[in-house]
C-alpha cells in the first residue's frame, strides 16, 4: 500500500499509531499548530500528490476544535492534490442532533456531513453511529463499522459463566443489544423507562429476566453515566449476580467516572474510538479495547478493493490473541 | 394569497381540492397526460410567473409514476419562472429505505430527497415521516406535519370511555404512542416482539396492562396489516375490551383490507394522506380523517410568514366540528 | 477487465446477458425487489468497491419504474464505493420531451439527465438518441452509439436487389436516412407532410422517386406505427415494389403490431435496445438485430481507454456472421 | 417598475436604449473599460441592491469579448446584491455548436449556458434560438422570444400582393417557415439540398411551387449569405416574380453584404438582435426591424408577473404604427 | 423593518445589542447551549419564516466554537425557512491563512468562506478584512465595512495638534495608513523591516519623518503586540512627541496587554469588532470605539435597498456626538 | 508517461512544443478554428479517453479569445472522457482584478477561476500569480510556479559584478524582491511612491542605497512600462551604475517597447509565459528565458506523483547549461 498515507490528527494520535503499526507503515508527517488566538494551522509534512489519504480524527471534546482541525487538514490535502481523501471519524460528534426535535432547531449531524463533503472528503468511515440514518446525511460513501464484534469477543473470553443476559438501557438500543446477544448466545432484556400516566414521574421498569444471571448493559455511548448507573442499580435489585457495562464510545464527561467507580459494577468496557489515555489514569479499572484492527482492516480493504465485511471478520479473528491478553490483564 | 397557486396532481386530487376549498381559491389548472408508452407530460394551464407554487402529490402506489409526475411538474414550474416551488407530499414513499440495513443497499429516501431538490423544489412539506431523521436528508426546509392531533381529537370525541390505553405496535413507535397518550391522558403499552434466544421463534409479548381497557394501537403506516392484526388478537387475549387501530398512512396493500375486516376490531382510523376513495368502497367501515385543514393552515402560514405551530393548533381547533360530524356518521 | 462489472437491470436482462457473454464474464449479481406497494429495492449481490460498474437498463415502458430502478441502483453503487458508475441506456425514454413546445411545459429529457447525474452517474451511454442535442443535457460524458451500421449490414445482406431507395418518414429524419443511404449506396426520398395552405388538411407528399424500387423507411423509433403505415401505403401507391421498415427503437405500443401486420410490408426490422422477447411472440415476422456487440465493444473501449469509433467498426465487422445467420433465418 | 434596472452593454447599446425608452426609464449607468492588454472592466454606476437587473448584450462578433463582458457584468451585479440577474441575449452566439457532430468536439452552447449560470444569471432571455433544445441547456428559466411575428407584420404591410409563398432554405427551417406562412396565409416551399447518390454533387431542388409568385425566404440567421444567394437564384429560375429574404439575426460576416447587393433580391429584412448600425451604412437598402418592443414587453411581463404570451401579442399590435412607417420609408 | 431579525450570538452579544438599540428593535430570541461534552445547540426562540435574519458573531477566540455556533445557527435558520440569512462577522478569524505560504498548507480563509456558504449564508458582512482578496473567496455578496472612518473621527476630535503623522507598521499596511492620513490631512511614514543582506538580523527602519510630531500607528489587528511595541519605541527614538496606536481588531492575546501598558504610548484605540468587555477590566486606559452605528447602517441599507456607501457616511456623521463624548471620557 | 497528452493551444504554441520536447513526446493533435463570425471551434485530433490531459494556454491579449478557447477545449476533453484535465496557464489574465477596489466592481479573477472549474478543469497550474491569494479562488488544486529561480540563475551567470542591489518597484513587490535578493546574496531597495500630503503630486522616493551598484528592478509583470522607465531613470539619478529590469510576464502593450528601448537600461529580461516571438522581432535586445523546463518538471511530477518542489529544483539545475548559453548570446 505504497500509495496510502494515514495521518494521525490530534484527538486520535494513539489509535492512529496503532493502525499504522498493523498496516506496517509509518504515520504521515503532519504538524498541527494551535496558536495563542485559538486558530489552528495544519501542515502536511510529506507529499500526498496522487495518494489515498486517511485522516484519523474523532470529533469528541473539544468537538469544534477537532472538527475544524479535520476540515482544515482535508483542505490542505485537497490543495496538495491527494487522489482521495478519507475522513476516518471513529467517534462522530454531534450525532445526537440528527433531527429537529422542536421547531427552529438545526440538524447539526447533517450540517457536519455537508461541511466534510464541502471541504473535500471523498469517503467517510465512522464507528457505531448513534443513528444509522446518519449514513444518509452523506452523499459520499459512508462506511459505519461496528465495534460490537470486538466487545462480544472480549466478553466471551472473559465470562466463563454462560448464564448471561444482554440488557438494552432503552428502547432505542434494542437492535444493538439483540446483535450482541446473538453473538453471546444469550437472551436480552430491556430497561423500560416510561410514564404509566402523564404527569407521573418516569418509572424504570425491566422487561425480561436477569435474576441470578450475569447482566451486560450495552449502549453506543456513555456520556455522564447517570442513566447507566441507575440501570445498574435496578439490575442488581432485580437479582443480577454481576453487571458489566459496555459501550463503543466512552465520552465520560463530568461526573461519569466518579459515578462508575461508585456503581456496583463488575467491569466497565469501552473502546478507544475516543482516546482514553487520560481517563484510564483516573479510572484504572476500566477496560479499553482497541478498534485499531478494525480500522486497519477497513483501510486495507478499501486500498485493495476487497469486500469490507470479510476483512472485518478476519480482523476480529486476528484480534483474539490480544483480546485474550487484555482479559487476563484485567483478571489479575 | 393572490400570489399562491395550489396544483392538485394525480395521486392527491381530492385532498388538494379540499385544501383549495379551505383556502378559498380554485386549484391551479394543470393537465397530466399519461401516454401509451408510459411517459408522462405535465402542462401547467396558467401562468406561475413570480408565484408561490404548491404541488400536492403523495408518492404512494404507483410510487414511481407519482414521483416522476411530481418531478416533471417541478421542472415545468421552474422553467415557467415560479418564485418558489413547494412540494407537498402528504405520504412520502420510500421512507422505509432510510438507511443501509445491509452492505450495498441504497438509501432511497435520501436519493428521493436529492432528486426533488435537483428538480427545483424550494421547500418540502411532509406528514408523519417514518423516521424523523429523513428531514435531515433535505437541504431545503422540510416541514413535517403530524396528523396525530387530528386522530387524537377524533378519539376523544368518539370514545366516551376514559379507560383508554395507547399501544405501540413495536419499539420504534413508542414516541408516537406516548404523544397520543398525552393528548388522551392515557397510559401506554408496548408490543414487544423479541427472540429470548437466537433460533427460537419470535415471541409477541405485551409490556403494560390492557385488561378491561379500550386499547388504541397507533402506527405511522399500515401496509399489509399482518403485524397489526396479530397485535389486535393479542390485545384481546390480554383482556382488552375494545381495540381501535389508527395510523396516518393507510397504504392497505395486498390482503390488508381482508385482514382488517376479519379482525376483532372496533374501528380502523386513518387519514387521507393517501387517497382512500377507492378503498373506502371496499371497506365502508373505515374512518378517514381529512388532513386538508392541516395542509391549508401550513400553506397559509408559509404565505403569510406566520409561525407554523400556532397555525396548526388553530387548524385542529377549527376541525372540531367536522370531526364531531365524522364521529356521528360512524356511530350510526 | 477484472475491474469491470456489468449489471443487468429489469428492462434489459437479455441484452445485458448477451453483452456479458461477448465480454466473457458473468453479469454482476443483483436483486431487484418490487414490493406490493410499488416500491423497488435494488441490492447489489457482490462487491463493487473500486470497480467500474455498468448498469444496462432501457427506460422504455414502464418508463418511470425503469428509471427509478436505475437511479436506485446508481445510489447503491455509489454508496458501495464503485470507482465509476456508467449508465447504459440503450433506449432513453422521455427523449421526445426535449424542448418547450408550448409555454409552461417541462423539458423532461433534461430533467432525466440531471437526475441521473445527481444520483451519481459518471458516464452515460445511449443509442440513437432522438435529438443529438440531448447529449448536451448531460454534464458528464455521454456517448451516443448508432445502430444504423448494423441495420445497414443486415439490409445489404438481405436485399440482393441493388435498386434501393432510403426513405425518411419526415423532415427531421433526413440526416439519418442520408447516412443509411451512403452505407447502401442508394438515393434517398423524403415523405413531406405539409399543409399547402393553413386550415387545409395535412397532405402527404413524396420527394424523390421510388417507382419500381425497393424502399427502406428508416426512423429512430416506431411507437404506434400510424404514420409509418400511412407512409408504407403511399410508397406502394407511388410504385415501390417492396417496402422495408427499419428503426432502432421498437416501442410498438397500442395498435402498432396489428397495424404492422396489416401493412403491405416486406419486413419490419428493429433492434433490441428495447427488449422484444414478448413482442416477438405476437409478431413472429419481425426481425430483431442485437446491439449487444456494439455495447460490448463500447464497454471494452472505455475500460481499455481505446478510441471508441474503431472499436465500434470492428464490432460491426465481427457481427457479419451473426447478421448473415439472422438473414437466412428470416428468408425461410 | 422602480425596482428594475436595464443596463446596455457594448454590443446592444442602441437596442437597449430603445427598450428603455419604451419602458419609460433611463438605462442604468455602467462603465465598460477595454484596457490596452485586452482585459475588460465593468463597473456599475448606480446601486443595484435589491433590484432586478437586466443586462442586454448580444454575443455576436467579437463573440468572446461580448460574452466575457456579460459574464463580468453579472459577477459585478451579483456581488453588489442584485435581487435577480437577467441576461438578455437577443443573439445567442455559439448556438450552432449545440451537439457533437464528430467525436471529441465540444458542445459550446451548453458550455456557454453553464458559464452564464455559474457567473450568477437567474434567468436568460433569448430570441429565435438556432435550436429549441438549447433552452434545455439551461437550468434557470430560459425564455425564447420569436421575432417572426414582427417580420410577418412587416411583410403583410409591405406586400399588397397576396400571391405569396414562404420558402425554407433547408430541411431544418421548415417549422419556422410554416409559422410565417400561417401568419401570411400563404403556402410554403422547401429548398431541398440533397445528393441523389453518394459521391454525386449536392443538388439544389425545390419542393413546392413558386412560379409567378412573390417568394419569401425565411431563416433564423444569415452569416456569409452563400447558400441564401444560391437559393434566390434558383427561385428566380423557377419563376418567382420577386424574392424577399428575411431572418432574425443578420450576422452578415465576410462577403455577405456584397453577395446580397449582387443578388436578384427585392429586399433583405432582418432585425436588430445584432446591431446593424455600421452595416446599414454599407448596405442602405436593408430593412432592420427593431425587436425593442418585444424585449420591453418581456421585461414588463416578468416584472409584473404577467403571462408572457399576451404581453408579446400586445407588443406586436402596438408595433403596427412603427412598422407601417418602416414600410413607407423603404418604399420610397 | 418588521421583516428583519437580528440575533446576538455568543461572541458579539454586547455589540449586537447596541446594533438593535440603534435599529429600534429587540434582538431575536435565541438559546445557545454548550453541553458538557463540548457540543453546541442553537435554538431560535421565535419564528424566522420569511424573514431576513442577521447573525452577529465574530470568530475570535475561541474561534472554532464561535465559527461552529454560527454555522449551526445558519442551519437552524435555513431549516426554519428564513428568507435570507446574513452572517455579520465583525472580526473574521483565520483571515491570515489566506494563501499557501508553503506547499501542503491549507487556505483556511477560503475554507471558512465555503463552509459558511454551504451552511446556507446568503450574504456576509465583515469589517476591515485582513486582505481585500478574501472577498473573492465568497461566491455570495460580501460587504467589507471599514472602521477607519470612525477611528479617524475620534483622532480628529482628540488631537488638537495638527502636526500629525500616520505610520504604517509594515509594507502591507500602507494603503490603510494612506487612507487614514487623507482623512486627517497628514503625511505618512512607514516602518521598514528588512534585512539589508541575508543572514543579517532584521532591521527596523523608518521611512518618512516623525520628529516632533504626534505619530499614529494604524494596523488592522493587534495580536500579541510585540511588533507594535517595538515600533512605538523606535518612533519615540526618532523624536515622535506622542504615539497613538490604533487598530480595528484588538485580539490582544497572550502578553499583549502587559506590553501595551509598559509601552511609551499616549493611547491605545481599537473597536469592539472583538468584544473588549473583559479586557477593558484589565486595561482601563484603552479606548474602544463601537462599530454598532456602522453595522446598524449597513443592515438598514440592505433592508431598504439603499446604497451602502451613503448610509455609512451618515452613520459616521451621526456618531460624532458619541465620539466626542468618548474623547472627553478619556481626557479626564 | 504514455497516459499523458499535452495540447498546445493558440497563445502558447511555442512554449508547449518546448515542454513536449523535454518530456520526449509529441504534442497532442488539436485543431482550433476561428470562424469569420468570431466563434472558435476546438477539435481534439486524438483520443483522450482515460488520459491525463494538459492544455497549455496563457490568457494574455486577446485575453477573452484565449480564455474561451481554453474553456471550449476543456469542455471537449471532458465530453471525450479524459481522466483528468489540467489547465496550464503560464500567464493568468485578469489577475489584477482580484478584489473590489470600489463598490459594484466585479472580482474577475475569481470569476475566471469559477468558469474554469465549471467547464471541467481538475487542476490549474499558473506561474507567478499577481497575488498569492488567487490560489484561494480555486477549489481545485492550484499550483503556482515561480520563475524567479530561473531569472536569478540568469543574473548570477550574467553579472560578474557582485555589487548588486535588487529593487522593488513598489510596496507590493517587496516579498518578490527579497526572494531574488536572497538568491543573489544582495541587499534590497524599494521605490516608494507616495503623497506626503493629500492633493500634492505623487513623489517617487528611494528607500535603500543604489549608488555605484548594479541595480535589478524585479516585478511580476510589465505592461505599458511607464512606471518602470520612471524608476530606471530615478535609479540612475541616484547613482546606479547599470540597471537591469526583469519580470515574469512581459505583456509589453502599447508604448512599452518604445519606452524600454529609450530607457537607460542594461538589459530587459522576461520569460516566455507570454509568447514573445513577435515582440522579439521588434525588440531584439530583450532576453527571453524559457519556462518550459519548469512546466515539464511540473507535469512530470504530477504524473509520477513526485513532490513538486524537488522536481522544480532539479529543473533549475538542469537549465544551467541553456541559461549560460543564453547569457553568452546576449553578451555578444
Amino acid at each position: 500500500m505504497e500509495n496510502t498515507i494515514v495521518f494521525a490528527l490530534s484527538s486520535s494520535k494513539e489509535l492512529a499509531n496503532q493502525v499504522c503499526e498493523i498496516l506496517g507503515q509509518e504515520p504521515g508527517k503532519v504538524t498541527v499548530n494551535h496558536f495563542a488566538d485559538g486558530e489552528i494551522l495544519v501542515e502536511l509534512g510529506e507529499s500526498v500528490r496522487g495518494k489515498d489519504v486517511y485522516f484519523i480524527q474523532s470529533t469528541n471534546n473539544p468537538v469544534n476544535d477537532n472538527l475544524m482541525e479535520l476540515l482544515i487538514a482535508i483542505d490542505a490535502a485537497k490543495r496538495a492534490s491527494a487522489r482521495t481523501i478519507n475522513a476516518v471519524i471513529p467517534y462522530f460528534g454531534y450525532a445526537r442532533q440528527d433531527r429537529k426535535a422542536k421547531p427552529r432547531q438545526p440538524i447539526t449531524s447533517r450540517l457536519v456531513a455537508s461541511l466534510l463533503e464541502r471541504a473535500g472528503a471523498d469517503r467517510v468511515i465512522t464507528m457505531d453511529l448513534h443513528a444509522t440514518q446518519i449514513q444518509g446525511f452523506f452523499d459520499v460513501p459512508a462506511d459505519d463499522i461496528t465495534t460490537l464484534t470486538l466487545v462480544g469477543e472480549y466478553l466471551k473470553e472473559k465470562e466463563s459463566s454462560r448464564d448471561l443476559v444482554v440488557v438494552s438501557p432503552d428502547h432505542g438500543g434494542v437492535v444493538r443489544a439483540r446483535k450482541l446477544a446473538e453473538q453471546l448466545d444469550a437472551p436480552i432484556a430491556i430497561i423500560d423507562k416510561r410514564r404509566p400516566k402523564p404527569n407521573v414521574a418516569e418509572a424504570m421498569n425491566l422487561i425480561g429476566d436477569v435474576n441470578g444471571k450475569t447482566a451486560i448493559i450495552i449502549d453506543d455511548m456513555v456520556d455522564t453515566a447517570g442513566t447507566l448507573t441507575s440501570g445498574i442499580k435496578m439490575l442488581r435489585d432485580k437479582g443480577a449476580q454481576k453487571v458489566y457495562a459496555a459501550c463503543a464510545h466512552g465520552i465520560l464527561s463530568g461526573p461519569a467516572i466518579d459515578r462508575l467507580k461508585a456503581a456496583d459494577l463488575e467491569e466497565f468496557i469501552c473502546t478507544n474510538t475516543i482516546d482514553q489515555t487520560d481517563k484510564r489514569d483516573l479510572y484504572k479499572e476500566m477496560t479499553v479495547i482497541s478498534v485499531a484492527p478494525l480500522l486497519a482492516a477497513t483501510i486495507q480493504a478499501i486500498e485493495t478493493n476487497a469486500p469490507l465485511s470479510k476483512a472485518l471478520n478476519s480482523a476480529v479473528e486476528e484480534s483474539e490473541e490480544s483480546i485474550k491478553e487484555l482479559c487476563h490483564k484485567h483478571i489479575h
